[in-house]
């Protein structure tokens, strides 16, 4: 095999899960169909998927695996089960639901957490998936964390290290392989890698006590993958960001951390990476740091020239190269293959959906936190605030958030980034429902020109016209705005936003089922 | 074969194109998987499917023929390409963009209307319908109406039938069934028979001169069935809507036009009909007034008992049964069968994408109106009215509609029906480019409690403050708001809402392509 061929192998490109080209929604990052099989003719041995449904992506997933020559690994980003993603298949209530249970009781939190691995193990084996980018090991010690969030499955490093091990465990018992991120940990930023190369000031005797901790139970585990962070941290290295960086990938992670399997970098397309080194040397770097996957480079015949070239020069060894390819082929034999046709992968989908729905069920029930006298009662105004309407999985026309209070005389209003400032919003002078569907930084707002959520609810309930406040994702927003509200005051939170999470919170606070929205409760 | 077996094959059921009972949209109008296959198992000969994207229909449709025993009727309302309800399959601008074209030049019109009814046929049956419903033969000469509009192929008879005739004549020489509607006419009504019942006050000299002649057009060529419409025709029949009456069905379209085919109703869940007539009568009385097939009955199992009454009762005669029986089988001979599995289907549609893209750019190209000089000028307000954001295919993230205008200066703003009164949007005071994504009925926005445009565009002009105008959808508007304008300010018109529309109507207006939207230009 062409020495072009076997670093192809190592690359992991995106394509839409949706079969035409036409149908792509980043066609600038999402490679055409007639690319992809270019690609995957000249070797090219990873697929990232990411748009579509469960029946597109099981599809798609045959289709990859068709075009390519050899066994493909198949992966997509769905930490929140398979549904996350790709509609039709489970949409599971976010990591962090688990995090209180598992102070209050460990053991039952650690048992849902299996389930939660289990569930999307299956599903994404039945679709065509082999591996599960997935689970999140970051600590989520910073609240004002933009990117990590209610991704994490707890705040405190013992909590997470057993969350996310339980789930990886189940996971890969299930012949799906799982991948640890963010290497060396995310958890402590509060600014995003997707545009900036955020900064962690601490040595290894912090790393050690908190964000290094679920990366060891995880290795020790038997994780399959460890993904990169595109994170500075000058205690480790002061030149190169972690995915970059030979002290935090072989140092660290190879030799104190002894781990011996697929070392994956997180997107090299995005800005705190390809602006700095360009497409071509972040991709040699990061494989001279000691990564073996490239994922996602900005450029994939640009990331192949200066691999081949680093290769011939002797920038890297021989060896180096098999290493790598030996890692991946040992992956992929800890893969099960999937059934043989889309339509019975959906068909075993069909199949899991009642017990997977009552997953979901308790993952809600146990996170959900409430207060005050229901119901709010109407007329007046059911304030949704969503990041963008054109692109809202949490609301179909018949969500529970937009029925229910409808009922009660609540009518319906949307407020998102295109719909102009608050300040305009008109809300007339009746009673208000506010329903805040917030999983990203709520504590930015005023300074970054968002929403200032506190000054309204302030505001709302010194006129006597807040009837009740729902929060969606967010348990840090919760935590601000819970201490002004009047004990009496009905107001849940929940970690989730999906319909089911948005039936059990209203009906928490007294809004009974409509008719139309029966399909969202089990 | 049974009795009922044999009433089951003139059903025809809703059912979602997507794959799992939790992905319906409206659960309680589309039947569960096992609901379905119990239908099926019972002999129901036809399935109506809505929702999903061309990949999941392309597995509904092979699903579903598997679980009945016999050949069905998979049907679907594709009047403007399969991708006006299924993504990814070509959504072509409505038929009213040929009208213009009809009257400068007749035989190009013809020529695109063949090819329009040609793309529909090839996309239908690659993805495993065997039966478009449509071409709807109304002609729109009332320009209140809510419901035809631009679904029409004309504002006159003779146009009307010329190019609905070019589009079901293409369809059918590809083997896939076509459905001339709403029978005696729809075009000349101004309520919506989703919620009332509408009156057409005419007699059959006019009904002769204008409703008629796009149906006799469709008789003589050939048209295998023929939909009612939900009216009442005083003139006609006094007592009972056209769908439900003897003397519009038998005597009028059998024995008068000589139509041979297979009648179907509209929609039976309809309120025009269901409120009034019950659901198990609803469709015995439509089988009495000569109907074959029973679109969508409200209950199916009421539907079956009151047809099995009215056999055992002799209401209806054996051979009345018989006949219904043959015509159904007869239109299953016309039609070819698709590719063996989801995939070819898929492929199929593939390769005739870029054909398909041309063809709507000429149809596109011919039904452009514009006028003025551009390209308008920020910074200021790029304001867009959708009916409804949360359901809004026109708008993917990367439309133009929102993307070319934010390059000039334009920061979007999104109004729907959910984002309160226009009075209290804070449109600031800088300039505005205005686009309106309306199709329905513009004329009665003032009295119905609607968006006052006129009123707006006024308003913005005496503030000089309107920098530029799009309509999309309804030529009315259009008619009324263009002899407001300036002749030197920016406006067009489009029929058509898709991202290609916007990406030539914004070019047309001088606004360039951003480098994101480029997959909506050809």
């Amino acid at each position: 095999m062409s020495l072009r061929r076997q670093l192809a192998e190592l690359l992991v490109l995106r394509c839409s899960g949706h079969q035409l080209d036409q149908q792509r929604r980043y066609p600038q990052w999402e490679l055409s169909n007639s690319e992809l099989r270019h690609w995957l003719s000249e070797g090219v041995g990873g697929v990232i998927l990411l748009g579509g449904s469960a029946a597109e992506l099981a599809l798609r997933c045959r289709q990859l695996q068709q075009w390519a020559r050899t066994p493909l690994l198949l992966c997509a980003d769905v930490e929140e089960g398979v549904g996350q993603r790709f509609d039709g298949a489970s949409w599971l209530a976010p990591p962090l639901a688990l995090a209180g249970l598992h102070r209050r009781d460990p053991a039952a939190a650690t048992a849902l957490a299996r389930a939660y691995g289990r569930c999307t193990a299956l599903e994404a084996r039945a679709l065509g998936l082999n591996w599960v980018l997935g689970p999140v090991c970051d600590v989520n010690n910073n609240p004002a964390n933009p990117v990590i969030n209610v991704r994490a499955w707890a705040e405190t490093a013992e909590s997470a290290a057993a969350l996310s091990q339980a789930f990886a465990g189940a996971l890969q018992s299930c012949g799906v392989l799982g991948c640890a991120k963010h290497f060396p940990g995310h958890g402590d930023t509060a600014s995003d890698s997707h545009l900036e190369l955020p900064l962690i000031p601490h040595g290894r005797q912090r790393l050690d006590a908190v964000e290094l901790a679920p990366f060891r139970s995880a290795i020790a585990g038997g994780i399959a993958a460890v993904m990169t962070a595109h994170l500075l941290l000058p205690e480790l290295d002061a030149a190169r960001p972690a995915t970059l960086s030979a002290a935090v990938l072989q140092q660290l992670l190879r030799q104190e951390l002894g781990f011996e399997g697929l070392v994956v970098t997180d997107a090299l397309v995005m800005e705190a990476i390809t602006s700095r080194y360009g497409a071509g040397e972040a991709a040699a770097l990061a494989f001279e740091a000691g990564a073996d996957l490239i994922l996602m480079p900005a450029d994939a015949g640009a990331a192949l020239d200066a691999l081949e070239e680093g290769c011939r020069s002797g920038r890297f060894s021989p060896q180096r190269l098999q290493q790598s390819l030996a890692r991946r082929r040992a992956a992929l034999t800890r893969t099960q293959p999937g059934p043989l046709t889309a339509q019975e992968g959906l068909d075993q989908l069909a199949a899991l959906a009642p017990q997977h729905q009552k997953l979901n069920q308790q993952l809600l029930s146990c996170s959900l936190e409430c207060q005050g006298q229901g119901p709010p009662t109407g007329p007046g105004l059911n304030l949704i605030r969503v990041d963008n309407s054109l692109q809202c999985p949490a609301l179909p026309l018949q969500a529970p958030a937009l029925l229910r209070p409808t009922q009660a005389g609540f009518q319906p209003r949307l407020m998102d980034d295109l719909a102009g400032p608050w300040a305009s919003a008109g809300l007339g002078d009746g009673p208000v429902l506010l329903q805040l569907f917030v999983r990203g930084n709520p504590f930015r707002g005023n300074s970054d020109g968002g929403t200032p959520w506190r000054a309204l609810v302030e505001s709302l309930l010194a006129e006597q016209r807040l009837a009740g406040l729902v929060i969606y994702g967010s348990p840090y927003l919760w935590r601000e705005l819970k201490p002004l509200l009047p004990k009496a005051l009905p107001a849940v939170y929940s970690p989730a936003q999906m319909p089911a999470a948005q039936a059990l919170a209203l009906q928490a606070m007294g809004l009974e089922g409509a008719s139309d929205d029966s399909g969202f409760t089990d």
